[in-house]
């Protein structure tokens, strides 16, 4: 019995009746430990855990990594579910290859947030990349993922990537450089959140746009998407884009470890002009390996929303300024990515 | 304080400070009264209650209405959700409104299940209908539903509607008449589940396809289609009925409150012709009313799954056949839908 | 299928094998809908539910009737369970009949809170009582359970009790009269939480005691008193008690829907002066009816705690004191029973 | 940040004002890793966890060493909390010392079960002791227990423990020796479960009785033993003990990590004769170290019980049998301890 051996993982545990032939299940344990998060106050989803792997706690958050046993390999920070090991492949795919695409020929990237390391994994991928910054605001998080996320192990130690401590907005706005794509992987302009200031009209405007170079994509993931929740702030940060850039696209995917479909939005002065075919003809020279989850077509039947969803876009008025916030600029972990 | 006032709905509750200003949360009591679902026996979801609205029982089946704060009001038969008030519209608009509109004039429908009423309600939408024959087992159940779900009550009132009580496989056998739509609204094909007999390529070449009219179409629910998901049933059915109809068209969408991407699949012998535009012309001419989930365009992609679940369909081999479950006939609930 | 009947009564459900004789439970559903409470932060108790009975708010407490199937009806106010029909005659018993028989000859009571309406009934049951003064701050409580505790209505009806919807520390403060018995029956004295001023030594001496008459006894009930847990309130209710009476006894029992052992103390300048023989002949000519829960031997033993309980009762140093709670004297609710 | 670090222990922390004074919670982060129990169908219990430590399974058992906030390190076998670091000692102190104490002079222990090591780590305080026979059946758990259970480790190196891997009834059997004391620390009699046969009249009359040398004193756990769960096991293992012996002397405990009151049963055919100041005496004689919860005066009183279960256990009339048990001898784990 050795410590591999595993007590939790019971739930097709059978007896059979001793030769009569019945074979019916007599017992079936269930998982005696989960993973309980809040999605909503009133919504709950629990995991199945087989084990606590490793966890932690930074200056500005807690962290842990989780062995589910639905999900897989499950990062956490303050309680609230970053990626699985089972579908992450859908967020970062999504969130990084469809931008990058779109954009002729990306060289360099800057990535807001995005300590975790999968984001730049996929950027790095990209055979024409040669520099990628990620500025994440929490070196505790960046160090144990870089630690324990076995496969972005090889991102993290790749030269092309330049790790920044520090908050995404100040490092932009301090930079010399431009960048042909700017990701923004943080978490959602929640009002008073850490990262509200990060997706208004006015940073967009001053501080993110001016460091992209000439034909360069900002994208951005955009939060819930679903029929019930696009309205929390998906339709606002396409609004808001939309107000700052010429040409705006959003799309969206089902990511079942968020248990919601989930939403991105790009947004450059140049028109995104790629139908599938070139997509999937991009995807074959451009990206070392093979993707999961996106093909040149379901990425563009991906930017068709349902009726529900597409009206609220149409109809949506709200842009993120940092007037209408109920925010204090400078206080407490609200500017932090 | 009158019975409808709430003590369950306090998740929202704040004590500001007293005219400081400073306005924070002091206080935000949880909800304390539960459902709770095994979705798998190692991923559980649960939503908050207002109340407990009625229960009951059937030869079959056990069956409760429950007021859920995130969701609205809930069917639950045997611990499972089938539809719940915020969302079931995509379900059923999905189920029932395609195969409708690429027909060309469907007057009579025939639903294998359905007890909820919900399908019927959106049949009975559309002018052409004549005659709907829906045909539960459980007349429980369907006695439940016609009492208390409110939004279906018209439908159930419909002297279009013809109800039966029977088992599915056994009416269709039986019956003399032709169908110009079957719809399956039916339990998923899992090996012993009451529901498995109404998968087969057996059924449906013997005794579905012999009882659609010329031209006619077959639409059934067919299970969850997420990424992690598709293998269990979705891809089978598609496979099954590609074995049978010259013409076979899936379609997905995610359903917040079933937790996944569901799948539907359309089978006839004509083929599915009908580009957005012209489908939107059939809703808006041929069905009552808005929908809120469909419209052409948003169907036209909802056929196109991302690259994990197309290249499952393409590759699935397996086919539901009496022989390979494991299953005894007329032993049980396993023929009854 | 009427609506009594109970999709969610089927744990025991089970269905047997035709006719070979092995008899196994083939399918056990489990309980759907469930109560759940945080003990403390890092422990939670659930039970499954029949239904929500009823609820309601007031001005001071959000309040429900759950029907439970471990524990029968179970009154809920602000989340915690208040009492359980199972087993709340533990509870009630302990709290008034061992000061009730400790006293001579008891006329008049004074009840601290107990809007609930069982203090009030076990104290009915003494054949000497005259009048029962029930105070307690929240009208709404009170018709709540005058409403709904089939088991106390009686009690509710009955002329010799007066009822009065007031701070009971207001309420004793300004009577003229004096009473052979008070009963706390009230919030655990937490900082800053509402009843805390109805525990110090302050209240006791100048406001309490001198409402008691000659011989008088006061009873609370005093928190929990288990091994892990008697440290939280019951030794310091304790040791507050002996700063200002000669004479105090404590006792403890476990109730079941608590999840942990309680503790009562009793206290007078008075000693207590009753053995097992004498309080079972109390019981037995001076209470109506036959008490479930206490008789005279194991009155006694309840009075002799484990070691280490004793140990803690012995060396508790602590008092409760309005200066030594971070508490504001007026502020929200913080005074009120 | 160490691994020691602890991403779980969030439920106390708050976030600060900054200087304005109003100094309230913010946020309170809840624990989110649990480990959940199903103590009834229809009830429930769930601890939050700092960590899972170890897992293993064994021929018999599947079982886990959980680190959680509440009651700290908890030893779980099969999904059931066999012990808890915080309160461990009260079951453990309840079901060794009155027997050894009030035999005279007892020597050799026989531990039926107990593969945990702490009965024996109990009965190896006691200074007359020379020989331990712990007899359990499921090796892997011994093993699993003696490396992880940091507080049992010296009683499992201790020479004067022999340990036998083996099913106690045919140990007791086959032996030749005679035990001064016999500990029953085995899974309750539930008819069909896996220690049923432990405690019939027959095995204790034929079997184990036997096995005592003279004055010998036999006691066992009992199981649960509260209010509204004696009448479960507790008082008939009380009545079916005395059918063999002449003396029994039932007591009990409440168990805070069991969230029940626990029961025990010692007998033997010599009189319990020893009042609470010679207990202390022996105590302080005969064991090593303090014990933390039992002294003379509280057992004494812990044999007194409340006015429910004593009626209980004077009008019981059921006795274990192997006759009246749905149980066939020799089958599956039915006899196993």
């Amino acid at each position: 019995m050795g410590e591999a051996a595993n007590v939790f993982n019971l739930s097709d545990k059978k007896y059979d009746c001793n030769g009569n032939g019945c074979g019916v299940v007599v017992e079936s344990r269930r998982p005696c430990c989960w993973y309980e998060e809040e999605i909503y106050d009133d919504l709950r989803w629990s995991f199945a855990l087989n084990s606590i792997l490793h966890t932690g706690t930074s200056e500005f958050q807690d962290i842990a990594l989780l062995d589910t046993k639905h999900f897989g390999k499950a990062l956490i920070i303050d309680g609230k579910m970053q990626s699985a090991e089972m579908d992450e492949f859908i967020y970062h795919e999504c969130l990084v290859h469809p931008a990058l695409l779109y954009h002729s020929n990306p060289k360099t990237v800057f990535i807001m947030g995005g300590g975790e390391g999968s984001t730049a994994r996929e950027i790095l991928k990209h055979r024409t990349i040669e520099k990628v910054v990620m500025c994440d605001i929490d070196e505790e998080v960046v160090d144990f993922c870089r630690r324990y996320l076995v496969a972005n192990r090889e991102a993290f130690n790749n030269r092309k990537l330049h790790l920044v401590i520090n908050d995404a907005r100040a490092e932009l706005e301090k930079t010399q450089e431009k960048f042909d794509v700017i990701v923004g992987d943080l978490a959602d302009p929640v009002e008073g959140g850490p990262c509200y200031l990060l997706y208004t009209q006015c940073f967009y405007q001053n501080i993110l746009k001016p460091k992209l170079n000439h034909k360069g994509i900002f994208v951005t993931q955009a939060g819930p998407a679903g029929v019930l929740t696009h309205k929390e702030v998906f339709s606002s940060i396409y609004n808001t884009l939309k107000n700052v850039f010429k040409y705006v696209k959003a799309y969206t995917a089902h990511v079942p470890s968020f248990a919601d479909t989930w939403g991105w939005v790009m947004a450059s002065d140049e028109p995104f002009e790629l139908d599938a075919e070139k997509m999937d003809i991009g995807i074959g020279e451009r990206i070392k390996g093979e993707l999961l989850y996106l093909d040149g077509e379901s990425f563009i039947s991906s930017t068709t929303m349902n009726k529900s969803v597409y009206q609220s876009l149409l109809k949506e008025t709200h842009v993120y300024t940092e007037e209408n916030a109920r925010f204090i600029y400078g206080h407490g972990r609200a500017c932090l990515p």
